[in-house]
């Protein structure tokens, strides 16, 4: 009997995701109904957000249920398929396929992979990540040029992108990361204007040196002492799209929201909520600018990919430590 | 010589405004130059927003500078008058009178008061109150029929107007004020479908109750423990005009953002601060609707009128213990 090996949600976390929070156990290889068809799991997805799935806090959508698989994006490849839309061999999304090797669905995003175009540009600047980036930006943001745009979490997965998305808008662009590589990277590489060592510096300080006609963008991945050295500095009618407040997400006690918060009265401040999935009616219009961006070497990408579905608990928590740069994924398997 | 008397910041206050922060001198009243006219003061304007200029924090205009007159605004009439467009006698709204008998000013707003429309009615529905009210709720808030819309300080000046104008538009208004004569008059004279009396209630658990379908528009002109409390009942995409923080003015140390602040991002809520003044090319609008809706009385204002000049720091503090219904003035001296 062939087996699945799938991560199952035993308790909801307190605090850091702990040992026994999750059990790694085997079931068998699900077999397709009329319809449907066996996808295997190639890369899964690592995100901030999939903390908060683990937690039973007010979410977006409903957490994971206790005794259910963990939730979790992929791509992967068909195996056996009941559906006429779909044939073995082609490279898939399936709709949240979890955190597991097989995963049977009628639905599932095919994708055009190639040389030019590997499977985890699926996973980063040309999936959900980039287009979280994009719309977030443009949408909310909507950078004009000369304006000072700021990036939490600037060598992440989304904050690397939005960086690069915001030059391209002729703006200036001041990325804050946890390490002088980190900072390196996205000021040697994907030419942020500058980025602070926020571990290193006075963030306040180093904002103020950095951003020296204010603040009119903050696209914002983190919360907490970040936030409120923004909103010292925001400029009138700034824009805050709100993507991510990881800092809170492993919080075991009440969190303040900023001691600034009335910055965003004084300065008139636009401060938005947004979940990526909010834009699928409009994902043509940034598989277009991306595409076009990304062979047009204007806008990079970059994966850091761990091997081994038994290592994701782990993985997963280089997202609360900052130890990945650019887009945190685990390879399940080879690639076909 | 005939006297002039004002208000004088002395001292910036440290939480509650104290006896000597402010001081009342005697100077000569003013002589028009060219172009200009002298303006003597009917009412005064005290606004929560007054306690903001006393101090130093960064704010959306200066500071009153220690040594100057404070900063308020009054309806007054022409006493004499170099300036062609004036002459004595009209009606005015110098801009940014001050805490004084007289002002000589080139700029003023005229305004046609008469025994429908008193001078009063220029301080409350027909003036800033009025405007901000309209322009906070139908700008940034955009209630929809059969939603649900929450005001806090529901029977102050400019609450009081938000949930008429809110009915108007066939929303559920639920108001939140500090005393059962207040939800009384909000509910049974001006309309709201509910009050809590938040000197009472446990806020959450009323919201709870009156609010069965969640908060879908949220005026805020308080912040602290009510923002709390409905950010952990905000539907998705609910949208937060943010006009006032009173809560936070008097304050003599850090205060914290709300505790829920992450539901901004998990119901992709939008949060906008604004203040009246950016929305004065669109003043016409907002005169329009509001005389139609006064006269035809769909709108009904409230003024809390105090005497004496010499009393201001005294009677402004009423905004801070919630003394007052509807919007605090001070008259200055007799109507014409």
């Amino acid at each position: 009997m062939a087996v699945n090996r799938q991560w199952i949600l035993k308790k909801r976390p307190v605090g850091d995701v702990a040992p026994g929070d999750l059990e790694l156990v085997e079931t068998p290889v699900p077999v397709p109904g009329d319809g449907e068809m066996l996808v295997r799991n190639i890369y899964l997805s690592l995100d901030p957000t999939n903390r908060i799935w683990m937690s039973d806090m007010d979410q977006y959508m409903p957490p994971v249920e206790i005794g259910d698989v963990m939730r979790g994006g992929t791509i992967g490849v068909v195996e056996a398929s009941n559906n006429p839309a779909f044939k073995p061999g082609d490279i898939v999304q399936p709709a949240m396929a979890g955190w597991q090797e097989y995963v049977v669905t009628s639905a599932a995003g095919k994708v055009a992979a190639s040389k030019d175009t590997p499977m985890l540009a699926y996973m980063s600047g040309l999936g959900g990540t980039g287009a979280t980036a994009y719309f977030g930006l443009l949408d909310i943001g909507k950078p004009k040029p000369g304006e000072t745009v700021v990036v939490s979490a600037a060598a992440g997965a989304v904050g690397s992108i939005v960086g690069q998305i915001a030059k391209l808008k002729g703006c200036r662009v001041v990325g804050l990361a946890g390490s002088d590589d980190k900072c390196k990277w996205v000021v040697n590489d994907l030419g942020f204007d500058a980025c602070i060592n926020y571990k290193k510096e006075n963030v306040l300080e180093a904002l103020r040196r950095e951003c020296p006609k204010g603040i009119d963008v903050y696209f914002e991945n983190v919360g907490g002492e970040i936030l409120d050295a923004v909103l010292t500095l925001v400029n009138l009618e700034a824009r805050i799209p709100l993507c991510g407040l990881i800092s809170m997400y492993n919080a075991d006690g009440p969190v303040p929201g900023p001691y600034m918060f009335r910055n965003i009265l004084m300065k008139r401040v636009l401060v938005k909520g947004f979940i990526v999935i909010d834009y699928l009616p409009r994902w043509g219009e940034f598989m277009r600018d991306m595409s076009e961006w990304i062979a047009a070497g204007k806008v990079k990408w970059r994966v850091d990919v761990a091997q081994g579905l038994e290592n994701a608990p782990e993985v997963m928590q280089k997202l609360f430590t900052g130890g990945n740069t650019g887009k945190l994924v685990v390879q399940i398997g080879p690639e076909p």
